[in-house]
């Protein structure tokens, strides 16, 4: 049959050619990407109908079962869900209120943190001592910090390009603050938020009690209002705060990672992952934290799926719960990994907003990275250049222990700190296009990481 | 006098050694910059108190003065204003009403085009044609045009990644759109905003009258009722619209380019201009269209001064007037420069939004080109990498003629024209950080060029 192997070969050598021509698929994924509305559409519908979706939350499993639907109408060839095991914090009631001889009663725009306990019934009321780091706190000890509320005032570094990098070296007062705090006896804790923005929102995120101390209630004040305690605080040292915090810990409950996909053509039992996390703080949309990775993630699976782009490992977008508190979404996904004895190649997560796409980190060196970084020459005529050294995520990293790849979707990041954990993150913060090329840079990476098995 | 000696050798090392640093000069102009607000309070002040400021207003005035003494404030040498011939056209009422026997009544939100004639007092009614480019004007004829309000719907590329070719791409509909239809002989014209967003608000721009024409009235309409409209064309072709413009140009008028100079140590004679355009579209705070360009331009000057950074060469902050309109303050600037016989070694301009930086292009080629991209290894640090061959800026364009190196400042470019020439374009919509980026990203360009001299 000299003619059908003719036309088999042919088929082959298209095949083979098109393999060869990464560039016109790449085109192909930014042009679908750029002119659907899916993923916007997703985004809208998450952020506008489950806000307050904490991982026990009723809200994170209307998103859940949204996700789910979205993925399978993206084409996915197999949705699931994964039991995972979240706490069930509630925010109640929060108030805060300056009490000065001097200047009188002032309110101040705070949010419980996440995890805290809150205060007596009836709230409390106690004196407050600025300080801006653990040293001056241990300096003053419980002679001066015993009873009182410590307000810890230390603001994020401007000067550092890296704004994570700036949130990181604030961060440590919400999430230890009030551990230590309450090792000298403090009442409570208000801590500025850890933010770039002067503005009027309270940035709330989770505190860690150590397993050593007594728990005491603790919130974020907004940066504007940070400054307003400071400066009464010079005017009068003696001024106290009265402190409600209404909110609680229920028992642990159960909620779901979201999970689909496609089946690799040639290795399906070799993994890639991309995803971003489902859980957001009740206080916000959660747009850009972390909706927005979701719902690119899901793209990547209509992009594939849409354009007829078969990898040849499987593909996966998930949906990770919990990320916010504990992370556990991220650990059981690794642990089912590990127990099924997955080969898990690579993944990426998409969780420092969706803003413009400017590049990649990639948790690997030497040769590796050297042929990581030669990737950035596809995303030339798309602007995406800073391929670097760096983390993945906190959700993927778990998957470490199978020697995955970890990748970070890195967008423009100058301006992700004035959304993070507060009600101004919300859809209307998010530019469609700048969403879209998220999805599209995450879908050309995967496809060429696919091709190459660098 | 060997001590004296000795003295003076040591500072000349010194000074030596300074000027082979320059990456701690960069640094603390990133520094200085992102942790000072006079910028952002400028932009503040303009946007909000200058609003209308097309070339021929008295806002335009008003943000010249302010911008004069901003200008003395950041310690500019000297300062003083270039008179510039500019034309004064202002909007008036403006409306358009789809009348449909079929749909009834429904008004369209649209913006006169700058330059555009009116319509006669009492409007005009006619009936629609709906076009996507001059070669379908041209088939259509006098026959299907004449006496019809021609409407151009042509929307801007979202699969080009350079959001201004898109823009390009679809602009030429508003600039020649209005000539051409009227040599068909057309009452009016309608052109869909040339803007990726989809949303209610109309962008305008000038239009240019051809000489051999009958100028016709002439608006943008919103993305959304252009789509509304081109469905309500499909149900009934014929439908009428009532259109209503009071727009109209008055006798040209006098305003200024404002210009303040730090005089150079040792080149005083040689020029380094960096500046953006004062006026706005009156329908627009018209911050990131180009405010934003002035006050980085100031900061540039503010910087210099503060930090005490003596560059050899004169450093010029311009604003420049009538950007919008017809161009005649960047004119007047290159003219005067020619005039006098000044060398005017570099010229930047920022007038492409005030996102986070990105990089420059520079209208250069060959061995200048490639060592003006070398200069990119200074500016890893800021995450500032896009070094590329491109244009520079409209004020600046006149320039070339003195040889003068004609450098664009590049931001992030993926939502720009969701603001541009609209009431969207607002100083809400402006971070800080990203301002400061700028400003920061300019000054160190020219203080590098001023070294280097490539």
């Amino acid at each position: 049959m000299p003619r059908l192997s003719l036309f088999f070969l042919s088929l082959l050598l298209v095949s083979q050619a098109e393999a060869q021509q990464p560039d016109s698929v790449i085109r192909s994924i930014f042009s679908e990407a750029l002119t659907d509305t899916t993923a916007y559409h997703h985004l809208r519908w998450i952020t506008k109908n489950t806000k307050g979706r904490l991982p026990g939350s009723g809200e994170a499993l209307l998103a859940v079962e949204y996700t789910r639907q979205a993925l399978i109408d993206a084409g996915a060839d197999t949705v699931w869900l994964q039991e995972v095991s979240v706490p069930h914090w509630k925010r109640g009631e929060e108030k805060a209120v300056i009490i000065s001889d001097a200047s009188g009663r002032s309110e101040l725009t705070i949010a419980a943190l996440g995890l805290s306990v809150g205060t007596a019934e009836e709230g409390l009321t106690a004196g407050v001592v600025e300080v801006h780091s653990f040293d001056e706190l241990a300096k003053m000890g419980r002679e001066m910090i015993g009873g009182k509320i410590v307000f810890f005032n230390r603001p994020v570094d401007d000067k550092l390009i890296n704004t994570f990098a700036g949130y990181g070296g604030a961060v440590n007062q919400r999430v230890q603050g009030p551990s230590e705090a309450s090792r000298y006896g403090a009442a409570a804790v208000i801590v500025r938020s850890a933010t770039h923005a002067l503005n009027d929102f309270p940035h709330t995120g989770v505190t860690r009690y150590a397993a050593d101390i007594d728990p005491i209630p603790a919130a974020a004040v907004s940066t504007i209002d940070a400054g307003l305690l400071s400066e009464a605080l010079k005017k009068d040292p003696d001024l106290r705060i009265h402190l409600l915090l209404t909110c609680k810990n229920l028992p642990d409950t159960v909620s779901y990672n979201v999970i689909g996909e496609i089946r690799g053509s040639s290795r399906p039992g070799e993994y890639i992952t991309v995803g971003g996390h489902l859980d957001a703080w009740d206080n916000s949309e959660g747009a850009h934290d972390d909706a927005g990775g979701c719902v690119q993630s899901i793209e990547v699976i209509r992009l594939f799926k849409k354009l007829g782009v078969r990898p040849q490992r499987s593909v996966r977008a998930v949906m990770f719960m919990n990320e916010e508190i504990s992370g556990t979404g991220g650990r059981a996904y690794a642990a089912q990994a590990m127990e099924r004895g997955e080969v898990h190649y690579a993944a990426i997560e998409s969780d420092r907003g969706v803003m413009a796409p400017r590049g990649f980190t990639f948790e690997a060196s030497g040769e590796r990275l050297l042929k990581l970084k030669s990737l950035a020459e596809w995303f030339g005529p798309y602007n995406i250049r800073d391929f670097d050294q760096g983390g993945g995520g906190s959700d993927i990293a778990p998957l470490k222990q199978l020697g995955t790849l970890l990748i970070g979707y890195i967008p423009e990041i100058q301006r992700y700190f004035w959304y993070h954990h507060s009600a101004n993150d919300t859809f209307e913060q998010v530019n469609i296009r700048e969403l879209q090329g998220g999805s599209a840079a995450m879908a050309a990476l995967i496809y060429l990481l696919d091709i190459y098995g660098y």
